[in-house]
C-alpha cells in the first residue's frame, strides 16, 4: 500500500488534452460526441472548462499542457460507506472460522465485533492513525477522492472521539475529502449489556452533542436491526441529530425488514445502506425523500448472503444507487472500490453505467457532496482519474488490478505525474 | 499496470534478515520456531540457506545484508491456469449482458468465445504481446514468479503458434517462468462446424507435433465437455501427447460429470481443472495418479455458479488443491491471484493454509515445477515475496489491494529494491 504523499504532489493546473470522458460522468461546457477527444481546463485547482479539444476557448490556449494520451477519464471515485478506522484486524478470526471453529469458540478466543471494540479502545490516536493510513492509501491509490469514515468501534465518548479525530487527521494528512459519520449506535457496548435504553440516552444526550460541538460529526448513522438497535431507539438518535441539524443515514434492512427505510426517509436521510430486505414501502419512501440506496456487495460476498437487494424495484422507482466498500474488519475487509463495481455487476446485476455512477455521482450524493464531487464539471475542485483503459466498461469488467495511471485530487497530481 | 522492468533490476544476492516465514511454505535448514526471525541466503540467484537468523552459518556472515523489517515472506506465487494471451477483450459483451441482451443478441453482435478467436487470429504476434504485457505485469506486480499460459484462441496451426510464441516471449522479456500449454482442443473452430473428428485429427497429427517440434509445448490440455470435446476425442489428444512424451492436463467436469478426471488420471495428468461436478471415482483416480485439483473461483464467481467443487472429499482423499485465476476474457477477467485465494476461502471454504498452498506449492506441482517453485528452500532459484503484512492469514483476509512490498524473481529484486 503506497502512501500518496501530497507534499511532493504537483499542481494540476493547465489544459489536460486528448482524454476520453466516461459517458454519463461529466457535464460538458460544449457538446461532446462519443469517443471524441476531450479537454479539461484546471486553474487554481478548480475545473474551469470541460469539452471537446477542438472547441477549447482561446482564453486557455496559453496554459500549460498535460498530454492525456487518449486515456479514459472519470471523476475521482467516492467511497460513501466505510468503517476504516479501527484497532487490530480479524484475519485470525477469518482463519479460525474457515478451519471449522464454532461461533462460541471464536467468541471465547476473543473474536467478533467486541474484539474490534477492545482493540480500538486500547489503541492511541496515533496508533489508530498509523493502522488506518495504509488502508486509506490503498483506496486512494485507485482514485478515491472523497470517502466517508464512521466511528462505532469506540462506543464511549473518548473512544468515539478518537476515531473521528483520526478520520479528520487522515483527510488533512493525505489531502482527501473525508466525511465523518458518528455511529455511536453501532452496537451495545459490553458494559451496557441489558441497558440498551441507558446507552441510547448517553449517545443522544452526551456523546453526539459533545462530538458535534467539537466539529467532528458530518452525519449520524445507526445500525437498526434486531441484533443492534430498535426502530424506536433509531428514531431517538435521529431526533437528537435533527436538533443539531446534522443529516442522518441508516444501516437498514440488512438482515430483516425493520421498517428502517421509512423512518430514515421521514428524517430525509442522505442514504439507507445494505437494504437487502428493503420493502416496496421503503423504496417508495426513499424515492419521495431523495434518499440514496447504498449497496455493499463486499459484505454480501463475504457473508455469502443470498438475499439480493431489490435492484429492479429500486431502478423502477428511480432511487439513485451508490456502491461502496463497507470497509470493516469483520464482514468486508475490502480495499478496492473498482472491485465493488465488478461485484455490483456480477452479484447484484447492476448495469455498467449504474455501477460507475454508483462509485462516483450517486456516492457523492449519499455524502451530501453532489455539488463538489462525483462528476467532471466546471466549477468543481479538480478531482479526476485517468485510467490505463480505453472503454468505461473495462472499469467494471477486469477485476483485481489497479488501472489508475494518473490521479488528480484536490487540484494536485498525486499519482502518475 | 506497471511493467516490472528486469533490465533495471538488482541482484538479490546476500543475506535477507529479520523475515517471518509463512508457516508451511518453507523448508528450513535449521529448526525455526513460529514467529522466529528468519534469514534467507541468496548466492548466484539461488537460495543457499533458510533458517532462524540466530543460526546463520558463519560462512555467510560476510555477505551483503538486506533488511527484512520483520515482514512476512512467502515463496513467489504460481498461477497455474491462465489463458492470458488473446486478441481484444470482452468488456462490451459484459456490459451488454448486464443491460439485458440475450445470448442471441450478443452472438449477433459478435460476442462469445468466437469473438476472441476472431480477434486473436486478426492480431499480429507483436499486437498479442503488447496486449498481454499489462495483464502479465499486473500479476507479476503481486508476486507471481511462475505462470502457465495456454493457447486455444487460435484454433489453427499458425494462430496457435502465435499465442505460444508470445507466451515464450513474455517469459523472456519479463524474466518470469512461463509454462506453455497447447489447448488446440479448446473449442471447435467455426470452419470445422459439424466436423469435430476432422479437427481433432488435425490437432493430433499436425498442430501438436509441429508445435512440439518447435519447442512451444510444455503440456497439452483439452476442454472435455458436452459443449466442447468428447471423452473419446480427449483420449485421442492425450494419446498424441503421450507419443511425444508431453504431460497432459484437463478442463474437466466443469458443467457436468464426463468422467474426464478418470481418463486424465490414466494418463497421469498433472492436473484436472474446474471440477465442480467431479465424482468420487474421479477423486480416487486423481489421488492414485498424483493429479492436482485446480480450483478456479474467479470463473465460479463470474458465472454465478452454484455447484461447489467437492472440497471436503478432495481434502479427505488427500488430493492436492491448487488455486488459479483462470484468467480469460470471457468467464474470468481476473488479475489478482491473492483475490483468488480470498475467493477460494470465502466461496469454496478452503482453509487459509490450503488457499496459500494452493497459490504456491500445489500450483507449482500442477505445472511440474515442484522442484523449483512454490516453496522457500535451499537449492532453488530465489523467488520470494515480502509482504506489507504481519500474519500469513492476512494474505487471504484483505481483498482488493496489493500488499507485495518486495519481490525477488529469478534471483533479482524486481520490486521494492
Ligand atoms: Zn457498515
Ligand atoms: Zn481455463
Amino acid at each position: 500500500m503506497k502512501n500518496a504523499d501530497t507534499t511532493t504532489a504537483l499542481s494540476a493546473d493547465g489544459v489536460w488534452e486528448d482524454l476520453r470522458l466516461a459517458p454519463g460522468l461529466f457535464r460538458g461546457d460544449s457538446p461532446l460526441a462519443e469517443h471524441e477527444a476531450a479537454s479539461l481546463v484546471v486553474q487554481g485547482g478548480v475545473l474551469r472548462w470541460v469539452g471537446p479539444s477542438s472547441a477549447l476557448p482561446l482564453d486557455y490556449a496559453g496554459l500549460a499542457r498535460h498530454a492525456g494520451g487518449g486515456l479514459l477519464a472519470t471523476p475521482g471515485l467516492v467511497d460513501c460507506h466505510t468503517h476504516l478506522v479501527y484497532g487490530g484486524q480479524r484475519a485470525g478470526e477469518f482463519a479460525m472460522r474457515l478451519a471449522g471453529a464454532s461461533y462460541e469458540e471464536i467468541s471465547r478466543a476473543g473474536g467478533g465485533i467486541v474484539s474490534s471494540v477492545r482493540a480500538t479502545r486500547a489503541a492511541s490516536e496515533d496508533e489508530l492513525f498509523a493502522a488506518a493510513l495504509p488502508r486509506l492509501s490503498a483506496l486512494l491509490d485507485e482514485g478515491v477522492c472523497a470517502i466517508e469514515i464512521k466511528s462505532g468501534y469506540g462506543l464511549a465518548l473518548e473512544h468515539e472521539r478518537k476515531q473521528l479525530r483520526v478520520a479528520r487527521r487522515l483527510g488533512q494528512a493525505l489531502g482527501v475529502t473525508v466525511r465523518t459519520t458518528f455511529l455511536g449506535a453501532h452496537a451495545l457496548p459490553p458494559e451496557y449489556a441489558g441497558r440498551s435504553q441507558d446507552y441510547v440516552d448517553l449517545v443522544c444526550s452526551e456523546m453526539l452533542p459533545q462530538l458535534a460541538a467539537e466539529g467532528l460529526v458530518d452525519a449520524v448513522d445507526v445500525f437498526c436491526e434486531r441484533i443492534a438497535f430498535s426502530l424506536a431507539e433509531t428514531e431517538q438518535v435521529f431526533q437528537a441529530a435533527q436538533r443539531l441539524a446534522i443529516p442522518v443515514k441508516l444501516h437498514a434492512e440488512q438482515l430483516s425488514d425493520m421498517g428502517g427505510a421509512q423512518l430514515a426517509a421521514r428524517f430525509r436521510a442522505l442514504s439507507c445502506d445494505h437494504i437487502e430486505h428493503l420493502s416496496q414501502q421503503g423504496i417508495d419512501a426513499m424515492q419521495a425523500a431523495g434518499t440514496v440506496a447504498v449497496l455493499l456487495p463486499g459484505a454480501y460476498y463475504t457473508l455469502r448472503d443470498t438475499q439480493l437487494p431489490p435492484i429492479a424495484q429500486l431502478r423502477a422507482a428511480g432511487v439513485p444507487m451508490a456502491v461502496s466498500t463497507d470497509h470493516n474488519p469483520g464482514t468486508s475487509p475490502a480495499l478496492s472500490l473498482l472491485l465493488m463495481a465488478n461485484m455490483a455487476c456480477t452479484l447484484f446485476r447492476l448495469t455498467v453505467p449504474e455501477a460507475l455512477a454508483g462509485i462516483t455521482t450517486h456516492a457523492a450524493h449519499a455524502l451530501g457532496l453532489s455539488d463538489t464531487h462525483g462528476l467532471i464539471a466546471a466549477g468543481r475542485p479538480a478531482n479526476f482519474v485517468l485510467w490505463n483503459l480505453r472503454e468505461a466498461a473495462e472499469l467494471a469488467y477486469w477485476f483485481g488490478h489497479n488501472p489508475a495511471r494518473t490521479i488528480v485530487r484536490q487540484g494536485r497530481i498525486v499519482k502518475g505525474a
